[in-house]
């Protein structure tokens, strides 16, 4: 083996025709976890259902009274902050759908080598925490600042570079009311669990989860751009392995079905019996609320209007629900849904291929089997 | 497709020489997770990183106040309990480990075409219930009768079979003090999440997870032996596909170790740098208590025994925390544990190859570099 921490990472690559989902993925498809798809039925996700990503290990932390967040850079005044100061700001909780930039990954040909998701990597939460601007406003951010620099606690080697976990806002997002970024301390009403952060994490409305840091440290604010490893290597829409690529920011439009009926062990294929089956799903965009949704029961042949449900309560952050009514018999379908948002962007039927395998939102179908036995032989 | 529900299954396989994870393996892995092993480090597991493992869907259960649990079948009277009457009987909390008994099949050879478990389908938690035997006293259950039959509310295919999922304990066992068999609806002092049994799960101390009934139904006293699926036709030990097999009860003596250093985001390669460093574990058995725990960091030419702390406040079914001091110098490593209990059982440095893959608690090995640089180039 080598004798740099480096050394223990290799390239970037892309799958071979045909490879199998190789040992080093499947090590972290065991540890990370996506939305069991059925769980799309709850408004808000139980934190044990809400995808996980974590790109190194999950920090423990058995006091997080200790913890302390600094805030400093171009500031007038750096903080130095505690749990119990940073819930003597005002508190706000918000309601968002958080989606790993990954999500599709695995669906893609040929297959960049890395977290192997398939679309399940999705989840909503209530978050509460003191909005950043106010802390940003506190410690006297140079308004001519470029970036805010959020560190968390996990560390790790990622393409032969050691590094704690880091991403940047631009200070205009960073500040902004609308999204408004929250330095989060509890979810759902309860303390983080360890692997959504575990004392403090931001949360980034609209964003894709490689914004959300976790175990969040210190904010650095910087008056010129960050390019530290997760801002300028991953997180990149590239075709080429050479090129710049343009950044991940905010979260493509997409929409997942509850799979109707029940499944195959082994094959996740569905059964329903014929009659009505009411298909139910949420439809999410970071870019601008869904403005409707569509079913297809035929791989995508033919499409038609789903029941879009009202916002609920002003939750514009997170999903919405839909619903359409579908008169099974039997046959074999393949059933999907396919979201559009206010600006106009809709999910693609084909996939969005880049060598990092970001935002792939193409429509995902569901297999499903109309039969009428009530039971097998 | 198929006109009969079972057309959904293909016969149970094995995979080919070299051939990868296949999409629907992953399709089982994205959904069902493991612990990450850094949180082998909490000696009560949080629940979103205890494992899960369903078969089918997790049921939704919007109104828990609304649950029944029957006990029938050969009793005096039968009984039709909400959660409210199973809180009127006494109540035991027992501190449990619990483990898949397909935790360690992705890594035979061959592979058995299921769920790719690697080694981290287990989890320590404080489960809250009544006694089974207290509600099969109450009920009258006959003393000559055979099995204990438990449904669970998922519902699925499997091998062609329409089922809900449904396992059996000899009566013995199902009355038994040591261990006791709870019915419980309480997890870590809460209520069981969704993914974990919402609202009532079996627990059977010792015993791999498929005898842990989740969304428990129904508890039927039968006075012959129960063939069901789950208990004839899956999680048996067989060696060639026409053998009844022996069934898979208790769990076999594991140790597992919390990755030293810090990870390479992709290859899971562990850092760690000159020195001391503590190698931290748990080890299991459901068979007899652990009596030792051993430590190589040469893939098993030499062995070293661990420091095993002492059993918690009585907590004799939970993992055990074992240490040993390790003096790290520059150099690759494979490094593994291996616990022994109290019956004389031991870990194999061979895999242990079934057809079902299930119980194979062969030695694993983590590959750590200590290396002396303080940061990559």
């Amino acid at each position: 083996m080598g004798e740099r921490t480096g050394d223990v990472s290799s390239p970037a690559r892309l799958a071979g025709p045909g490879e199998g989902i190789g040992a080093d993925e499947l090590a972290l498809a065991t540890r990370n976890h996506g939305l069991p798809l059925e769980a799309l039925r709850h408004d808000v996700t139980p934190p044990g259902l809400h995808y996980v990503l974590t790109h190194y290990d999950i920090p423990y932390v058995p006091d997080a009274g200790a913890w302390r967040l600094t805030v400093d850079g171009r500031v007038r005044t750096p903080l130095d902050l505690s749990l119990a100061d940073l819930l003597s700001f005002p508190q706000v909780t918000t309601r968002v759908t958080l989606e790993c930039a990954g999500n599709g990954r695995a669906l893609l040909t040929p297959r960049p080598v890395s977290q192997p998701w398939l679309v399940e990597a999705v989840g909503t939460a209530d978050w509460t925490g003191v909005p950043l601007r106010l802390l940003l406003a506190e410690a006297g951010a140079d308004p001519a600042a470029a970036d805010v620099v959020f560190t968390g606690a996990d560390h790790g080697v990622e393409r032969g570079v050691e590094q704690d976990y880091q991403r940047a806002l631009p200070l205009v997002v960073a500040t902004g009311h609308d999204p408004e970024v929250l330095v989060a301390t509890a979810m759902n009403g309860a303390p983080l669990p360890p692997q959504h952060g575990r004392p403090l994490r931001l949360i980034v409305p609209g964003w894709y989860g490689m914004a959300q840091v976790k175990w969040l440290r210190s904010v650095t604010v910087s008056d010129v751009p960050f390019t530290g490893f997760q801002q300028s290597v991953a997180y990149r829409i590239r075709r080429t392995a050479d090129e710049p690529g343009e950044p991940v920011t905010r979260v493509a439009p997409r929409a997942l079905l509850v799979p109707p009926g029940f499944p195959d062990f082994m094959s996740r294929t569905r059964v329903v019996r014929p009659g009505a089956v009411r298909l139910v799903g949420r439809a999410w965009s970071g870019q601008a609320p869904v403005s409707s949704v569509e079913v297809s029961t035929d791989g995508g042949a033919h499409w038609v209007p789903a029941h879009l449900e009202p916002v609920a309560d002003g939750h514009r952050w997170a999903w919405r629900r839909w619903h359409h009514d579908w008169a099974a018999v039997p046959g074999a379908y393949a059933v999907g849904a396919r979201a559009t948002d206010a600006g106009g962007r809709s999910q693609p039927l084909d996939q969005c291929w880049n060598r990092g395998g970001f935002g792939n939102n193409a429509v995902c179908w569901v297999r499903v089997v109309c039969v009428a036995d009530a039971h097998s032989p």
